[in-house]
């Protein structure tokens, strides 16, 4: 038997699959708060500030089933919060910090800093990030 | 027929209602942006940070039922978020901004800055405060 070979052209492997995402100018605050109020997607978007690169979502632990992971980055990128693109078979996640710096000046840093100052006091919990 | 009688006592009015609110210690990170995400909650916050005194219930202006806007100043105050003290048969409400500031420095002032940046550009909306 030949064994299954892989693809050779240079077409991307993601068969042109695009996900959507909201222009800037449609990125609202109120949905990036509530994208950041999940301590799991609180979670993510510290790994991916802490990590400073995109990341495939099997690279940002969660304690959750794939399907509820999946679910959580879904919000996030709908919120304006996360890009993410296929690269291969898996989804890249990469933190929009220009879009969000540019709207909501000092809050996605004062998110983090506090999600850190939380940690510092009750311990890293649910919400710890480990890179 | 006696027509009924205002009670004559010196007690409060509230009959010794209190609000339970979580201590400075218990608030969480998650929960603040949790009830700040609502676009009510939101105007909520924004209105009392403008006045920068406690306002009844009633002086904050939702385009909302009564149960509606109750049950949004609940979830602020659960979230330690807002301060709720009777006072007569009206719910003072205030920011508990030294609790939160000491909590997630600058975190609050982010989020304000925010709302207005956002009015700033899409005009003022469904968040917009008048006071």
């Amino acid at each position: 038997m030949t064994p299954p070979q892989p693809p050779t052209t240079a077409a991307p492997a993601s068969g042109g699959r695009v996900c959507e995402h909201p222009d800037r100018a449609d990125i609202r605050l109120e949905a990036v708060l509530h994208a950041l109020s999940d301590p799991m997607r609180l979670r993510v978007v510290r790994t991916l500030a802490a990590r400073g690169a995109a990341a495939a979502c099997s690279e940002v632990e969660l304690p959750v089933s794939k399907s509820t992971s999946t679910h959580h980055f879904r919000v996030l990128r709908e919120a304006g919060v996360i890009s993410q693109t296929y690269r291969g078979t898996s989804k890249m996640n990469a933190l929009r910090r220009e879009d969000l710096e540019a709207l909501f000046p000092g809050l996605l840093g004062s998110v983090l800093a506090a999600a850190d100052g939380q940690d510092g006091r009750l311990g890293p919990a649910a919400g710890a990030v480990r890179t």
